[in-house]
């Protein structure tokens, strides 16, 4: 025996604009409730950028707060990181300055700071890390400052049986320690910039160790690689906020039957009361190059301003 | 209403030895049916060589087999093979000699004869001769080649919700566009060699254009390395047949709980009508190291002679 069942509304913080209207209207089609765009329930898979997608990404990336907090923690034993670039400007703060360098410093920082630590010991820092570090500006953990409509984004899409993997420029092993608890992302489904590892036996025991080399910076071009190396497939809906997502983005809506390409459009203004604080792209992704080619090509922009009623989790109460 | 079950053997093709015995005491332990060894669902991660392991890889790799084919079927444009190593020796059947360059020669080879090509077009060349090219001892095609009693053994693990991957030297992109036809494992779960790819765009077109640079060698130290970058969990069970497989079941089974490592043992002598003829390790890797690193260890041994009543599908009925 069956019940009629009330419609639910699957995106209660989304304003019902035109982005969700095309999000819902894209799953219906997929899913086979509207003819013509059926696709498999082991095809449908999503990717979803991090940083600036699905969680803050201002004032500072994440990685880059946990590296800076990591520096501070062995300054006392690398006294000449005063006088050296980039450690000097992270030790005073100077988070601008610390990343002008650009990729060159920021392996050099990977380098220094978790070179010869294991997979084991690295995921423990991780762990340890995000349970009390807290965002410069809300004095709320990191892994609060997620965005509450894509998270009810990801639930819908998951019951409706997509597949959702993060493809991000942050390091795979930094984010794979608690994108479960705080996404539903379980770690084989967490693709991301990888440190090279080497294969040690330390006193009997077989382990992973981390060199002073960075293996991929998945970001552009090399998102789409990733994503063919990892998944084996295209996916079928991708998410992105940042010049870096343009590939990912393009390469996933040419592919063949329904494609769905998403951007999250961060207005310099304000978009909110808890994030209205933590502006200005220094440290984060630019993007003026992808809302561009977002307009050209008729991905469906989300603009957080407009099509969201709340940013954050813990002011929805 | 229930109805009472009667046993059903889970591995029919397999004499009732130690090796089987161990395996269902593994599962049954992992899943709670025995006491002491729960494993949560997510964590039954199961990794499988693949050459010699799940399928035949005498008297040569399917990889190879492929690459020599398509080295016969460029030659004509390529009048300069007729003189060059390694192409002179595949160009005249010559296997043993064209491989004894080592992996050097090899990353040549698949420069010279896929570099260029997306890597839609490998994945079209590659369906299209697992179609058609046939086992040059029995006459069965390659992807019939593969071992009845491990077919059985991956339902038996599915059933009992474990994910199943295959981790393999073979190239990533040469195996899953079979993989899950044959053995019922999804591209995602397949993990391999790969060459370098690039983005590009071609007529307005995004594509992944294979480069002629081999990006991972997925072998001995690679193994676990790779099993860490692709799943970010270390699995339960491992099993493999050769030298290149030490550190992976090495790095199963030294996680905590209960592990399980099986080593397929293939005797030269012989084991079984088909497989008889197909003898001698010279394009396969070695495996002396891992098999006595498997008695010293305690890893599960199987004796195909012994522990297999039957070793190809086609010999079943």
């Amino acid at each position: 025996m069956t019940h009629p069942v009330t419609p639910r509304d699957p995106l209660p913080s989304w304003n019902s604009l035109k982005a969700k209207e095309s999000l819902i209207h894209f799953v219906e089609l997929v899913t086979g409730k509207r003819p013509g765009g059926f696709v498999p329930p082991e095809e449908r898979i999503a990717v979803f950028d991090n940083d600036g997608t699905l969680c803050s990404e201002k004032p500072v990336l994440m990685q880059f707060a946990f590296t800076a907090d990591r520096i501070r923690k062995l300054a006392h034993i690398h006294p000449e990181w005063k006088t050296i670039s980039p450690f000097k400007e992270f030790l005073s703060g100077d988070m601008h300055g610390a990343l002008s360098g650009g990729m060159g410093a920021i392996s050099g920082i990977l380098a220094a700071t978790y070179a010869g630590m294991t997979t084991e010991e690295f995921e423990h820092e991780v762990s340890a890390w995000v349970t009390t570090a807290c965002h410069p500006v809300t004095g709320r953990l990191y892994t609060e400052m997620v965005y509450q409509p894509m998270l009810e984004l990801l639930s819908y899409l998951r019951e409706n049986q997509f597949r959702i993997y993060i493809v991000s420029a942050t390091g795979i092993d930094f984010m794979r320690p608690w994108t479960e608890r705080v996404y539903g992302i379980v770690p084989e489904q967490v693709i991301g910039s990888s440190i090279r590892l080497k294969y040690e036996v330390h006193d009997t025991i077989p382990v992973l160790v981390r060199l002073p080399e960075l293996e991929i910076f998945d970001e552009g071009g090399e998102k789409p690689v990733a994503i063919h190396h990892f998944i084996g497939r295209r996916p079928v809906l991708a998410f992105g906020n940042s010049d870096g997502d343009i590939q990912m983005l393009r390469w996933v809506v040419s592919g063949s039957g329904p494609r769905f390409a998403g951007f999250i459009h961060h207005p310099d203004a304000e978009h909110g009361q808890a994030d209205r604080a933590c502006n200005g792209n220094m440290l984060s992704g630019k993007s003026d190059r992808a809302l561009a080619q977002a307009r050209t090509e008729g991905w469906t922009i989300v603009d957080v301003r407009e099509d969201w009623k709340t940013i954050f989790p813990f002011a929805t109460s």
